[in-house]
């Protein structure tokens, strides 16, 4: 117990000391024994990838440092981190070298055993309760939840799968791994296994390497080598991992930006996101907590999905949370209709009414079993709430609420009526129904609630208002619906005449 | 006359004083008992306002001392503003407590009569002549000019209304309150109407708030509760209400930026766009007047359509306007063909050669006698010049504009023939004429020049090329006649099997 | 010899001087007398040029001051540049009085010759190496490579040309130049021709001015009134003339931004863009060499295929190239497949097996007697991934690139498929084989290589994978073939009842 409070004490000065008077970028804090030996080869086998951390908060506090600073100004959560680790500064080695037995891609490099990969079970070690939020967060299940959904197996083999044709029809044969790769799982995650090992002569002499099925990647959901899913560096890029980094919207752009999911483009029209752009240089990214009206006076992404937020005399605002749905009642895109949010991040083992693996059936009724109560859909909303709540009055929260709900109850309407067009072409057989995303009017179909309902929500949610008019929004959606009417007068009539 | 003099020297040592001594975002400047009061409780309830607030100009300088600086470099305009208000900052209840008495949403508040909106009208307490200038701005009348407009109110319904459909047809009806409001109307402007009271259970025991329709709501033409129009906070945002912001053009994007009117997508693209996002860093948006070549090297919108500019040596190259079409002598978006600006800002009044509320016939001719005469078109295009001529040379200037000049005949003709195409549906029956925008073939003449047209003469205006030929512009035109023609042929296919 | 040491000594310390103790912006170094009397009358009569190029780096080092510099730190690439140059700063004399014998566009402005456009091979004086290079680039050949192919002539032709409509068919006229000028040869580049020599009365008295068309243009293949091809400013924006700015990739996106070549956009979304635009302002974007690593940790465009690029300990990662398609193997987008780069930047000059003027056959057989062989795309793609492997492993940049050449694959197979149904519909006679371009399936023949592969080809390059999904890449490739089919069958259909 003493020594923890000298811990304390030392680690607080040492802070000080370092994060007060030593350059940006130095390396003045203790580098241990074995990542200075990584960074002897490193610094000129990969340099830019050594400057970059050395710009990192990692080269310049040790864990003992970090662990003395006050609870609410702590970016780490372990409550204590072993000795061998938390003198030194977090270099190459304390990370690549951590839990080598549980890595699949563990291989003795530079005669220690080292893995390429770095899972969030590794940085648990430091951030255990982001680990376990995010363990439990939908994004974790990215790449699960897409390849293990029939339905959503289904629509990839029509986007990525490749298309013949011979002067009748097209026949589509079922897509490749590297197209599925740097396709939908480049965002959801691959999964990483280790195919073999390779020697190759190297300016070090001869080296052997791990190769892996699926890599590179950084999507979300990815399988690990570890057996964890996600990887933080798909928000935290490597290998600076700042905070700052996450905390801007550019991060969640590479995955939230198309118009299956435009939430960057649609904040960056919102009056929040003009701030941004307009303010940004004058904010401060960095600090924990984030001080709101103090360090930005207007929120990003992460604001309100996932940091830690105070107002300017410390109260907290809203907990920092890696679990995104924590904050959010609703689930707005990526499915055929709005609905409350999943209970279980592992959403394939839903089963609507019809045996399906979705949350609503066809025609728009809600897995209810599989979905979280009204009840927690209120606390969630509560959560969200409080940010907006640091600066508008109750009354512009609630006006703004209720038009999110009415947008919601109307864009699935406007998904039921697209439906019903798409039943009657089935029901009429103008289109096969064994397939749900091959023909042509099966992809207009598709495109009312994955770009136009999602875009619409999307941008009521978050104020984008021009977006939610002409970009994909409601503009789209009625002239959808009577391109689809059109087609299903075509289909009739030229199949008439085909016989 | 004495205490005139006495007061701009008093006034500028204070701004000294103040703006160089006062750390950033200090409040040193003499804060109102009145707004004491408000910040006593609402550091607590809304916080990241009044932090907010303090980093604003407001917070620091006092109207008198504002009224003490030279006056090109005069951010008021008032001559001389009464002096209860003069001594003070521009706090809380400096704005929120004026003119209480035409505000239908005042409501005591505290003890106080309070009014929840801040007008254009409160603003040109201190600021008249921006408040008068934009009285009579096309964009004051946004809400009015859309919904007292028989062809665009046809056109919200056909946007935002609910389509049905019962196996042979669809139908719409009429959109409902909430979303307009956050539709067109987010950016047109709602009207707020006090639809009550209601007490709440707050921190500070039961108070009272007012209840509004259309709240909240920050469109450049809203309808305010003292009868005035628009929202100074559309481009200068709550509550640091800075220059800064409305200079840059993110500000802007928020309406201009979806495929109607994509004027900030197409400055992107220009040269001078990329001069801004690349040198942004290194420019001065504070300063007034605005220093062409000193303080920035490129124009941003506010440059060319608002700012008070000068050159180096403080010569007037434009004068600030709110009345934005001061410099404009077409209108090349919103409308079916580009035409000659409306002389009224009430859009309303006019009446085309078929008694339509339209600037033109729908097959071209202008309603002249509501435009501006050529004259005035000269006279406008010249203001708009000067600030081109601080870079470029004469030759210059007149080649960019001749080509403008050619790409508003080339894309209204392109829209005449798409009309066209429409008027031979419209005569065979292939479609009805009663409703302008409900069917596909009128939805894909509506892109011809709501989407195409508009922004094929934006890029030609701005010089964004590469958006004028393939996003959005000259292909897109042209496919779309050919895919109307093809509808044609379809249509009267379809129409014969089907009988 | 001597004497260049001492020059060398003497620039050396004038360099320290001048740039470590001038203030940003000032003149201390000495101003030619020619470029003083420019100064006098154009401070006033454009006077924000003058101040951008007071900014400039041009205005404050002299010739002999930037040969003075260690050659790796060197901008100037000349070897010597003659004395009557070097002394002096770079104004506005000094280029626009160079070479005026061989300038069309020379005229005697305030009894100087003088011309009024600057062209690489003015530019060539003290920067030879770069203009030789860029004469070597595809890029320099832009207007040539469109204008003069017969295939491209005709696109133009479809895109730019005025449509009129007569009840059963629309007929296309031929472009105009202005629409030309502001359309596909604002990037492209236009033709400088000087058509006379106008007088105008100005503050100064009655002058000459010469007049062209084509002007103003700033596309990377003009043509040039010296015959040179051209213009440096596309990127390094006049009068600044920053290599700050052309490392920026706002400066590309003038021209590689919209849905033919979503460069920028794809960038953007892309781990590398993201990192950029949340680290920007942290980045020293002005160093010579720029050094991997500590000035940037992320590419920009122009670090993978222009910078010169060294590692932190000054080892040349990549030399600096301003003939870009050195470090391309591949050319991947504006073609309709993907190809080995042709040898020469002319392009006019490939004859396919069918005798156009094309890389490949319409179905996909290269030219190959025109294109770089196997063995120049290996040392094309090992000088690329020069620049990977700073950051990332060798089993990286594998598995990166191999996803990338199956993508090739596979978006060529995906256009081959459309080229098949449009085959069919020629044919069929249901569309016109004479004009590539015109028809409606034509048009989505166009789109599928020109928008959607192009696309999804150049998100795999960059990793901007959420763009090769659904914003223009594999959704709209093979829902693109799908509407094909369908217009083919409505063809047939509507063909039959027009009988």
């Amino acid at each position: 117990m003493r020594s923890t409070i000298i811990h304390s004490i030392v680690s607080a000065l040492l802070v000080f000391c370092v994060v007060s008077h030593g350059p940006a970028g130095s390396i003045e804090a203790p580098v241990s024994d074995a990542t200075q030996e990584c960074l002897t080869c490193h610094s000129t086998a990969t340099p830019a990838i050594v400057e970059d951390w050395k710009k990192s908060r990692h080269s310049v506090v040790t864990p003992l440092q970090a662990l003395g600073r006050p609870e609410l100004h702590r970016r780490v959560s372990a409550s204590n981190i072993s000795n061998h680790l938390s003198g030194y500064v977090v270099g190459c080695a304390e990370c690549h070298t951590l839990n080598v037995e549980n890595h699949k891609d563990t291989l003795v490099h530079n005669e220690k055993k080292t893995h390429l990969t770095v899972t969030p079970r590794d940085c648990s070690t430091c951030h255990p309760a982001e680990a376990e939020q995010y363990e439990k967060n939908l994004m974790a299940f990215a790449h699960v939840n897409l390849v293990g959904n029939s339905v959503y197996s289904q629509m990839m083999h029509s986007i990525n799968g490749s298309v013949t044709f011979d002067d009748r029809k097209t026949t589509i044969s079922a897509p490749d791994e590297k197209t599925q790769a740097e396709s939908c799982l480049a965002c959801h995650g691959t999964k990483l296994q280790v195919t073999g090992v390779k020697k190759r002569e190297t300016d070090y002499g001869e080296m052997e390497f791990v190769e892996m099925s699926g890599y590179p990647n950084q999507g979300v959901g990815r399988l690990n080598p570890d057996d964890s899913k996600g990887s933080c560096s798909s928000c935290h890029g490597r290998h600076q991992f700042s905070i700052q980094m996450a905390r801007k919207p550019y991060t969640c752009s590479q995955c939230h930006k198309g118009p299956d999911v435009p939430a960057y483009k649609i904040y960056s029209v919102s009056k929040h996101g003009a701030m941004f752009s307009s303010m940004e240089k004058e904010w401060n990214f960095n600090n924990v907590p984030w001080v709101a009206g103090k360090d930005f006076t207007a929120p990003t992404c992460a604001t309100c999905h996932v940091s830690l937020v105070t107002d300017p005399e410390g109260k907290i605002v809203s907990k920092r949370t890696h679990q995104m749905a924590d904050r959010l009642p609703w689930r707005i895109f990526g499915l055929i209709y709005s609905h409350a949010h999943p209970k279980s991040p592992d959403t394939t083992i839903i089963k609507n009414k019809d045996g399906v693996q979705l949350p609503t059936s066809l025609d728009g009724q809600p897995a209810a079993g599989f979905l979280i109560s009204k009840q927690e859909q209120d606390l969630r909303k509560d959560t969200m709430q409080a940010v907006c709540l640091t600066c508008h009055s109750q009354g512009w929260v609630k006006g703004h609420w209720d038009r999110f709900q009415n947008t919601l109850q109307t864009t699935d309407s406007s998904v039921l009526t697209a439906t019903r067009i798409l039943f009657r072409a089935w029901d009429e057989k103008l289109a096969g129904k064994d397939d749900l995303f091959d023909e042509a009017i099966e992809k207009q179909w598709t495109e009312q609630w994955l770009f136009f309902a999602n875009s619409t929500r999307i941008a009521s949610a978050m104020m984008g208002n021009d977006y939610g008019v002409f970009d994909n929004g409601r503009w789209y959606m009625n002239k959808n619906l009577q391109d689809m009417l059109d087609r299903l007068f075509f289909l009739r009539s030229a199949k008439k005449s085909d016989r």
